[in-house]
């Protein structure tokens, strides 16, 4: 049976990440159903992105611009910088709107076993970004894996001399949480840092 | 902030059967991490498969010639014919090898409050391949919905005059399958067609 083509882009499919063949087997034959509606311009779209989208030089989010929207928006606070391990990270955070400063992109956190160490992270520019602006609290939003810990202790060290306050987000009860799912060390950190209730 | 690029990709992506918005951005970020190799080949194959798929003029499956390559494989048995509902059907009998036969792909089920009538399936050239070709036998095999059943019945009658074996495939347990988990529906109709153990 010679259908490679349609092997191939279902093959490549599955590869995407939380995709597998059985998926990416009903994807293809939804798209096939109109498909010289949806595949040329989704193929559009992609080459689009693919050629568009860069790295911002200061924050190293995505964007079509060389500074990024967030950097170049004025009404945003450049006195609080935010730390995350990923764009992933960051566009949640901006999804919710609660914080408007600006941000810092690692690109992954230290982790031996794997070989990456401080020169593979963006750590270099933060430090130059912190030497020249004018920030005066740091929020490290990584993630609580022994990696995420470990980068954030590596970073607190480094900003130890600059007298840059800073901060992590808090640990807790999400809200809306049922108690009996969450896992203990959640739990034992809650009681630990709990809050007057006003 | 000023990724439209972005947004329109991810928002065509989370469209997709089976996807939201969060797999599309995730999706999305994992694609943008090594975009100059996975974004234009993908976007190749997808205007290739655009270009390039065709309905298969007897049996209506998806492949690259007028005459798909299970009809034109002349190894295969041309006088039983197994009548699915989609080329999804079809693709998961053929990954099965079990059948050696040629198929028919209806495009649907007889659905009269959406408006599915039998001109709107491809039953009249189900009707031609049967006048002309040497079928002795037809497999229904369309799903046990009440559309399923109904279009099973109205083919049913079609074929009576011609004299030609209808059967369907078997109801019953999955192999492998834990009864605790099956349906009443299942379990009755295994029990009742109960086979001798040999």
């Amino acid at each position: 049976m010679k259908k490679s083509a349609l092997d191939d882009l279902i093959g490549q499919i599955a590869k995407l990440p939380g995709l597998g063949p059985r998926s990416a087997r009903r994807i293809v034959l939804h798209m096939l159903q109109k498909k010289d509606d949806v595949m040329p311009s989704l193929a559009a779209l992609l080459l689009n992105c693919a050629e568009e989208i860069i790295e911002c030089v200061n924050c190293h989010n995505l964007d079509t611009e060389k500074t990024c929207g967030i950097c170049a928006n004025d009404s945003r606070d450049n006195s609080i910088l935010c730390i995350v391990e990923s764009v992933g990270d960051l566009w949640a955070l901006e999804r919710n709107r609660a914080f408007r400063g600006l941000y810092h992109v690692l690109g992954g956190c230290l982790d031996i076993v794997k070989g990456v160490t401080p020169d593979k992270l963006k750590i270099e520019s933060l430090m130059q970004r912190l030497d020249a602006a004018t920030v005066q609290e740091v929020i490290i939003a990584l993630p609580s894996t022994l990696e995420g810990q470990t980068t954030a202790f590596y970073i607190c060290d480094l900003l130890k001399e600059k007298g840059i306050k800073i901060s992590r987000l808090a640990h807790g009860i999400p809200i809306g949480a049922d108690l009996d799912y969450m896992d203990e060390g959640t739990i034992a950190h809650a009681i630990n840092t709990r809050q007057s209730f006003h």
